[in-house]
């Protein structure tokens, strides 16, 4: 039968852990208004149950032994926010073997052992609610299994992480080099010690895996994610972007062609007037293209105690009001066999932005452009300026929609050439081809 | 018990039913891979079903008789998509008599005669699906009522009018008049023969009445909307509008301020680089700020038959996951009584942009602003050009947050000067204060 309260545990209490608290707190009268549902925090579960977190809690409620939630036959709802493989796996395998549904924000979980949480979850008649996984506050889970439901989608484009996009950002607006925009971020807490996870897009890569797999009902499979990060981006680039009405961003990408899957991570260049070239800063998007529904885009911050936590509290609700209905089976489309391969990286097609540095002399363009051609790849417009007499200039060039192995081939030979004083620098590009 | 299909019958087989009867037809299948749902589309009822739309249906299924989909006994879900009051009303009542469940796209009804069907909805346990309703394929409705139920909404600021978005985006970039803009959206079929409910705010006001109960649980107050709408604004304010970094564009505003909720649609000058200033054309945009997940926006088309077919099985596909469940009480959190007052226009603060037609001649300046500190508004910033000497120039100001009694107030005194040549025109600004 239905009931009108659900008992909750939290596992870990770091920053999304207290953000979902101190919600639950101030929040928890109107959410009963809206919704008629009682949350009930029976416990929270972290090493440190000393530090102060600014929320006052009963007595009771905090406790150190994990046990004390994933052992309590009153919690209906486990929530998971420690984050890593390990031990988390381990909890959340635990709390769906004792029958409790779990709500995680652990992408990073999802993305490369989520298989196997979910069909535990199908196994034992109970939900997993993910919606914090994927950028923050912004309610994209929900908006790809309901409110899109209706539609094939085309494809999906996401500024998923902000610390890169912070990074690109400041690169753009402020002429900043990569590190010492790196550094600032790092300043004001944006970016870890270590960014690799951030700027390597591991993190974005984790988040297009769920997102493709909510789209085309594939097996999640982020070691089939082509990764690229922002490291080499440099503020030449930034500059030539400019000048052709670009902007680079980080984007994680993933559509159906030709009953094929594309999933990628890797920087791009958009032209500056798309709505996803707008979105700056820490800011997250989503843009999900339907076969109905068109173009949309779903926009607000990826990270934060709080945002997190909205979404954490948002899935605690949708489970709870589903706690005593039988669940529909199959709730995670994902897990049925899908015949939809992922394409290989080398058999894509895109635009792409090439910096040749090469010695500036007469026939120079004419040899590049002439390998380019012998490898299917057709120029769309170029920029040569700066030139310096004997010195290497760079040499920029868009081209028409081509295959990735031919660029690949092209940049080997063309690397290979003794004009060439540097290796090529190519970043792929979006948009309509003129 | 649950179940595995649902009945559909569709009542209205134009622009929108045409839209959700494709969708139905070529994306079932994927709906059933997703959901485990099978949706089966057993009548449709039209006065016309001779017209040909490009759609082949199985005989038998269409019907010019109404009482064919509200007394079967094996429908579920009735869909309403013939728009207006009557005979939609009487429609959706009976349906809702006869135990059905409805999906409709018909703002204008819910905005006006909403709160009889909702409370007749839950007196006969029956849900109202009404996602369509509001900016097409945007999940606006799910996200208000699910993704972001863990929030207190602070404000919404939503274009949710396509076409006097389309003719405000023509009127700044291609520097149009009102007329021509109008016009030209006409001939391409964006604005209707009689386009009052675009252009005057009033399909904006329905659709902000929706927005506003959900927010804040109020009924809905659709008379109490504030609402002015676009044909005043002329290509002299788009011109001080970019001048000063602003977009006009005809916002549906709701918010929270002193325990009180103000609904109002009217033209707003938004800072250029706000991401709602930058949504152009047709598309449709919903800033929502909650107190925990911070900003977030949603864009997408506003209107269509695909989009908003979208929508309209996305409410059939939630509905029929929950046919045989019990539905919690409360669903429709706005029918219960709050306390919250809603504003009278006149006690709302603003920044506001006047421009004042004055004779040019010394002095003219300090006795506007005399009288717009007499009635407690404080001026930011100041344009004055064009001298004509003798003649009439115009002089723009924009001021700091004001109280709109005292800047009707002020206007009033300020046009019965004999220097001021014509009425002052007026747009409310949002941003942040300088």
């Amino acid at each position: 039968m239905k009931r009108d309260f659900v008992f909750v545990g939290i596992i870990g209490f770091g920053t999304v852990g207290t953000g979902t608290v101190k919600i639950l707190l101030s929040n928890s009268e109107i959410i009963r208004e809206r919704t008629g549902l009682d949350i009930r925090l029976k416990r929270i579960a972290d090493l440190d149950i000393e530090r102060d977190r600014g929320v006052s809690l009963p007595e009771g409620v905090l406790t150190t032994r994990v046990d004390d939630i994933l052992g309590d036959p009153e919690i209906d709802i486990v929530v998971e926010l420690i984050g890593g493989i390990h031990p988390a796996r381990d909890f959340i395998l635990r709390a769906i073997r004792n029958r409790k549904h779990v709500v995680t924000a652990n992408k990073a979980l999802l993305a490369t052992e989520g298989n196997e949480i979910f069909e535990e979850a199908e196994k034992n008649s109970v939900s997993i609610g993910f919606e914090a996984s994927v950028a923050g506050g912004i309610p994209i889970i929900k908006v790809m299994q309901e409110g899109l439901v209706a539609n094939r989608i085309l494809n999906i484009y996401g500024i998923i992480n902000g610390t890169s996009n912070y990074i690109l950002t400041k690169m753009t607006e402020e002429d900043k080099d990569f590190s010492s925009a790196l550094k600032e971020a790092q300043d004001l807490g944006y970016a870890e010690a270590d960014p690799t996870f951030d700027i390597e897009g591991i993190d974005s890569a984790h988040k297009l895996t769920i997102l493709s797999s909510l789209a085309y009902g594939i097996p999640l499979s982020y070691n089939q994610v082509y990764r690229e990060g922002i490291t080499r981006i440099s503020t030449q680039d930034m500059v030539f972007a400019r000048e052709l009405g670009y902007k680079i961003k980080l984007l994680a990408i993933t559509k159906a062609v030709d009953g094929e899957i594309e999933m990628r991570v890797h920087p791009t260049m958009i032209p500056q007037d798309y709505m996803i070239a707008k979105v700056d800063g820490v800011y997250n998007a989503i843009y999900v293209e339907g076969d109905a529904v068109g173009s949309t885009l779903y926009y607000g911050r990826g990270a934060g105690d709080m945002p997190t936590g909205s979404a954490v509290v948002a899935d605690i609700v949708d489970i709870g009001k589903r706690i005593g209905v039988n669940r529909s089976k199959g709730e995670y489309s994902f897990l049925k066999p899908s015949n939809l391969r992922i394409r290989k990286m080398e058999d894509i097609e895109s635009m792409y932005y090439f910096r040749f540095s090469a010695i500036d002399k007469p026939g120079v363009l004419s040899k590049i452009s002439g390998i380019l051609g012998d490898n299917n790849i057709s120029i769309a417009s170029v920029i040569q300026k700066g030139r310096r007499i004997g010195g290497a200039v760079p040499l920029v060039v868009l081209t028409h929609k081509a295959k990735e192995s031919g660029v690949l081939r092209a940049i080997k030979t063309i690397d290979d050439l003794p004009i060439v004083t540097e290796p090529t620098h190519f970043i792929r590009v979006e948009g309509k081809e003129e």
